[in-house]
């Protein structure tokens, strides 16, 4: 059997999910339900059929370290002392999983995504993790599209390397809505759902190959593991480093040597607070509430209001968030704006909403 | 110069405008604007050229008897021991003024309106006291109907009696849509404002003859006013009698000594928050925003929100009032209904939301 070691990566902001998600409080701590786990919790319990708590690692900002040691006290936290993006976080984990056991599998995976089909998803990781193990591959899950989205990345198939499982022909960037419509026809495109598979050395091979000045901050960081210079070490190469998502530093120049695996696994990135909603429970009118909500001829609506009695009346498709000190009321189909109001607040020098 | 003596009827409890006003708060406590004097306030600035402080009564509820003084420290507050409705209230403010003046002219007028021509007004209520004063007779304030109204009370009048003066034909409740747009068309038919001129004595005779209960209560009263025994006998007196209105137990009764003074004064009942909106100053968008508040592409909006930041984004005639322990979001062609949100609170016994 192939040692598997999981990274979860938690470095996320979650502007999206303002007014209860802050910079100290991001999406990945959230719960969907009241008394639910939260979505990081979920993530590791999902995954612990494959692993122990104790081959589970999670990188985060340091910020946010001790709130991943609350909601998970068992696993192991590496701390990134500087947002950096995901390709030196990836790194730094691939060290530490390197050091434990140089022929493990590392399965990289988000913290703040929700996945339905759990024995899906769970053998789909599986199968990947036989194919890094066995062919040293870089693995992704493929999702197949289910609309021309434009906010994630698409990878295009090519040779069949088993079931269900395929040699990478292209990554490619978020597309347009034109270009998104065509790969949504040709068949041949999966959404990059971010979850990757592949033994953490053949990571830092490929690091070494396509961004060598990574390599380079890493092997000094290696050399002070678990000596006193360790925490400097870290923040000083951090520091140097450039924001690179590992989707860019590494998969898109790796193309030759990258698998895509479909996997059928009811994903969502829960982006916004409208596909929050599709995960919640809903009343007659549609209506997805948490919280003391008053609904009067009401329908669609998305309530998260856990302060006060919050009272509806006519309302169509408005999205209502209150929190202690901010109150989003915003049309559905406008969710994606609230961005710009986090902007706006950033603009406007106030950092105690954000 | 006729004795005027200014009778203020403070006892509404605004349910309208919840959740701002509640029981203990009701709207004329409210203010327009940050930092503006409550509508009570207004009210009292606004015939100061008619009356010192000194003739100027406020009649209320008891629970609200300190935060009048609060607002209206300088004016005699009268304490209504149960709530019975105006015409209670009204006989005996009058009994008041009768001992101070058994000539005076009481001019009565509601503590939670706007009037936005302040010399107009002041002329007709003059020209009121002037009727009132030389023929005996009960004068009410007729308002040209802007719209076929259907929560007003309408006054037909009669043969005209001087300037803009007529003998009152009839007084007819609120009337349905098709009655009421009758009534615009006719054009000889004024609402009912709610204020009313008389010497007060005239008033008491009236009382006397038609509301022989109400009378023979109120000179129970008369007798103990200044005795150990005035508060017990107040409250007794009270408990006895039925609710009803002035306009229902006097005036409708009395059309023939009734007559109406047709004012054009920038009336405003202000009966809604989508009415109190229009007294607002409004942005660029059309939207009348109280307190911390981002809009993104919203237009026509109300917010009253003085606890937090609230942003909008992409609403359009939305409601959105924001209290301590309550927060309405409402369309703005439902904000009639908020008082079923309130019946349903009552019902749920949820008195610490009323």
């Amino acid at each position: 059997l192939t040692d598997i070691k999981i990274v979860i990566l938690a470095g996320g902001q979650g502007t999206r999910f303002w007014p209860i998600s802050r910079g100290r409080f991001p999406k990945q701590f959230l719960s969907i339900s009241s008394g639910e786990e939260s979505l990081i919790q979920a993530t590791v319990s999902r995954v612990r059929p494959l692993a122990d708590e104790q081959d589970i690692l999670v990188t985060t900002n340091a910020q946010h370290v001790s709130i991943i040691k609350e909601h998970l006290p068992l696993v192991e936290v590496i701390s990134e002392p500087v947002g950096r993006n995901t390709a030196p976080a990836v790194g730094l984990a691939a060290l530490h999983v390197v050091r434990a056991n140089p022929d493990a599998v590392m399965i990289l995976l988000p913290a703040d995504h929700i996945v339905s089909k759990e024995q899906d998803f769970l053998d789909t990781l599986n199968r990947a993790a036989q194919l890094a193990g066995e062919l040293d591959v870089l693995v992704t899950v493929g999702l197949k599209p289910l609309s021309p989205h434009t906010g994630f990345g698409y990878i295009q198939r090519g040779d069949q390397v088993g079931d269900c499982s395929y040699r990478v022909s292209r990554f490619s960037e978020k597309p347009d809505l034109e270009r998104a419509r065509k790969y949504l026809e040709s068949g041949d495109y999966y959404w990059n759902s971010g979850m990757f598979i592949w033994k953490a050395k053949v990571l830092l091979q490929a690091i070494e190959k396509h961004m060598p000045a990574l390599y380079e901050g890493l092997m000094r960081i290696d050399s002070a593991i678990g000596t006193d210079t360790e925490a400097s070490v870290v923040q000083n190469v951090f520091d140097s480093l450039e924001s690179v998502s590992i989707d860019y530093g590494v998969m898109e120049h790796a193309e030759n040597c990258a698998v895509v695996i479909a996997g059928d696994i009811g994903w969502s990135d829960v982006g916004s607070w409208d596909a929050w909603s599709d995960h919640c429970v809903k009343d007659q009118q549609g209506n997805a509430v948490l919280g003391d909500v008053l609904a009067l001829e009401s329908r669609n609506c998305v309530v998260n209001s856990r302060e006060k009695l919050t009272a509806l009346i006519g309302l169509e498709d408005v999205v209502i968030i209150d929190s202690r000190d901010a109150l989003l009321v915003c049309k559905r189909d406008r969710v994606q704006d609230v961005k710009e109001i986090v902007a706006e607040l950033k603009q406007q020098g106030r950092e105690d909403l954000l």
